[in-house]
């Protein structure tokens, strides 16, 4: 199976990509983290980037706060799908993130995420690469299926609460 | 080869969707245009996405603008690879569609591209379809290849203009 | 008397939405609460939507954050009126659900409150029925002059603190 | 059947207003359009408000542009439900409207439809008359069924321009 | 000396408010507090600006939040300068005040300052005060005087740490 | 009688600017019309607002776009009244000139009127000299009487032409 | 002399990049114009950035929209002085190239104009270079110089026309 | 060697500011700190930016929040390289200054970092001054490659917590 890059542009957006990891590995995909700038190591990131094809990855997901050009300084590198996720900041509440992710030129597509949206940033990826995996494309029906469960009983635990 | 779906919200949004159209073509991958309305046609809607995976679909684009739910209806029901396309409308520069598109809740995720991005929601869809499909990866990259070369004559023409 | 739904996109909300349970049962409004994800638990919420109207609601209240698609996917399943609550987020201060929920396009209208503010959706709800309900408009009328009689003591101990 | 009243705040909210009333007609819905502005005649407008229900209203359209004070002046003076149509002016797209339209403090809501939205605020108006009027409930059903019909059409012309 | 009125549309502006109060008594400009509110008690509101002039008041400050609607409720009847000072809610910092309040259209002016800038709202109406009379204007001079003395007391301050 | 100063910081702010002076010599209130920027010129706009006072000006009106700092310059350099009139530029319609302007320290207030705002800019002032002149105060109910009879007649001829 | 480098991001910037070539000829401060792409020509921005202070480059503006990472790229491979000079795009009105070319991480700053402020990029790299140059540091002071009598003129022009 | 002069619009500003202070000094570069009001002590600024170029000055910082006018007037007196560090305060999140800041008229250019980007603008100094000084530009080299070191060891500090 083609393995998942996880890349957050500083150590301290950990906190929010740590559930893409967390939902990877639930799902069985292979991935890999790392810590890579697009300002304080672009060389780094350029070579991984450019490689990363080759080494496996079948997907690429890129964190980063502020003006955040890690997801597109990959993308540039690389023809892989690349997942952008904003990460939010002391200021702005990650708007700066989304705008700097999401408003790329044509040619080099970026696919953006909600603002800390490590979840959707993992399942996006599993997603691509159950496009050739049917198995794996059965996996993200029975977690649909289990998340469906957990809103009907959500829903259940309201309606003692309120309707009875 | 699978198949990319393109479902615009109001066929108004026709100028807009249409470069997808075409960009697909320009690599040889088979798409099926639709009007689709997560409002006025969810039904519609709802069942064909729920069908999308099992129709050879291997990745969707949904454009829609102000509150732009149409890429969110449509990755309810399907998990494949959706692509939201947020589209601008006359009033507020698209930044309604753009948040509404994005800023999907956990579970359900959505890869958004730049307002009017549809150039990229084109590239994203081929970029999915190229993780395992060598020879498409090809095509990307002599056209990442023939983009560089196209900087590369506009920055020897500015030369000539500016630089004599 | 007719019913009033009160559907909140996930059991977050209800602290929220919990206001609006109470504003209604002040007026002695029958009410339904329930949790349907307009993306995790779209077949369920596009049939109570369906149905609402013969079920004997009069009024639907749909609360949701971040693409806030809940009021608009109900709206689009019922021609009974859909007040729509967006609800804030860690991120943005609701201001993505307010437009994902207010910017609906022609033809199926969402009545929307503002951020948060679920003692308002309750009232419309109450003023939508009390339309053909002179007893209820009575209710609504003396609930105002509550709230006038209200400001009228804040402002005498305004008054008492800083005007002697 | 109780009459809706349309009220603009300048005469040059005109061509906005005018497709909801032009709605209203289609439903055969009685309308009465007013300008009263929350500013320069606020006792036309608190007197027209007040006397509303009496008047023989339903459902009270309030359309205003910029610091868009009307809905919730008239809101303020009656306990009908008030739609607020916030209407774009030269500058800022109607952004300020909208939300000097939605924010209103709890105990005097406003029903806020889209940016220059007037078709939706003459359907919820609809919607609410239909509440307790099954004859008119059929006739948005059946609009809405012509909605569909509609994209539906838009669906197949696509499909004759793109998908031979 | 012509008084001050400074009106809040809840007394949970109370806070915010009272440095208003506070400047004002610095200065010795008589003052009177009240909760009024543009929505709950209209009547009121509109009762005291028509009679604000002959009652004895040269400016009037309008304290709110939200859809801060008060500011123009009062401006709209009187032809005294009214000040409006923008409270900041729970949610949009204020932006939503800051809008309704200055975004006022033409014949009905807002003198609007800055978000919770109850100082400088009671500022501003000493100095409309102080047009016509002399000796409150030399209080003004001496206030800036004095200001500018604390900057300088903490420029010597910040040089002692720094600069040494 | 007292004289308003208008400032503008650039003679392409004058297509806006000149409604404020009409405004003025239809009260027949004496004005001064001057180009003052509080970058390429700060030491003449220092010194005539410093001396504003003394020359006769009960009120300034600053009228700049983008980081529009006159305002609040010529704030700084007096204690009269100074009017802030933020002017739209090409980009952002107007919301950084109202930010610059309206956001002001406590201690150097200025009294911000609507983006492009100049008929109100120049009422404020005339509202500002009539609090000690009821000359004045009258003609300003008396353009306030007239703009409701403008108003209703909108209100007729509308009556006209839906009512029938 | 040191040189300062223009770079665009793509040449459709070239009618607002203009106007930073001209500003420089007007101070004969010796410049080349560039057309490089974070995304397009990533490398060649890259190696040009790394030699440019070898290459005898004082300065670097780095203009661009959308996005606009650009600025950032080259600042990552240089310590030399980078302007960033953000573009309006079709939509938003450059606000999303601002936040993406101001927001900088610590380490790696981006000096940044306004919006389509292609005269003030070149003035802050003449104003760079002038820190060592008296010469140029006087063509400067004479410039401004110049600016204030071309406002006062307009002062005196506009006194002709309104202050007679 | 030139100083650097880090101004500050209030004490309360010293918390962000005081980073620069730690950066300059890291890096030997002489500064001097002042607190200095564009709008509380107009003169004391206008006279130490007109004189700061003779005063041995190379590069100016000035640090201000809400309507943060100080990089503009001081840039408005001296042709030095002015650096904007626009300042968050209590609301908005800095919006306010950023704009404020960045939003300069041709002429008169402030080079703006981000929101609290006080480091930044210490380097965007260091990097102004080294652009004639080749032993700090190396300096600013050696700390690049310790940026880089940093992430490297982030990288694989992270890589052993999950990539094991």
């Amino acid at each position: 199976m083609k393995k998942v890059a996880i890349i957050m542009g500083s150590a301290s957006d950990c906190p929010v990509v740590e559930k893409a990891v967390t939902t990877l590995r639930d799902f069985g995909v292979p991935c890999e983290v790392r810590v890579m700038s697009a300002h304080r190591t672009p060389d780094e990131a350029a070579q991984f980037a450019s490689g990363a094809r080759k080494a496996g990855f079948g997907a690429i997901i890129a964190a980063a706060g502020m003006a955040a050009h890690l997801a597109g300084a990959i993308a540039a590198r690389t023809t892989l799908p690349v997942i952008g996720l904003p990460v939010s900041a002391k200021k702005l509440d990650g708007i700066d993130a989304l705008l700097s992710t999401v408003q790329m030129p044509s040619g080099i597509p970026v696919a953006t995420v909600a603002i800390d949206g490590a979840v959707n940033a993992a399942l996006l990826c599993i997603q691509i690469l159950a496009v050739s995996d049917p198995a794996l494309a059965e996996k993200l029906d029975a977690a649909r299926a289990k998340g469906r469960e957990k809103v009907i009983e959500a829903d259940e635990a309201i309606a003692k609460q309120f309707n009875v």
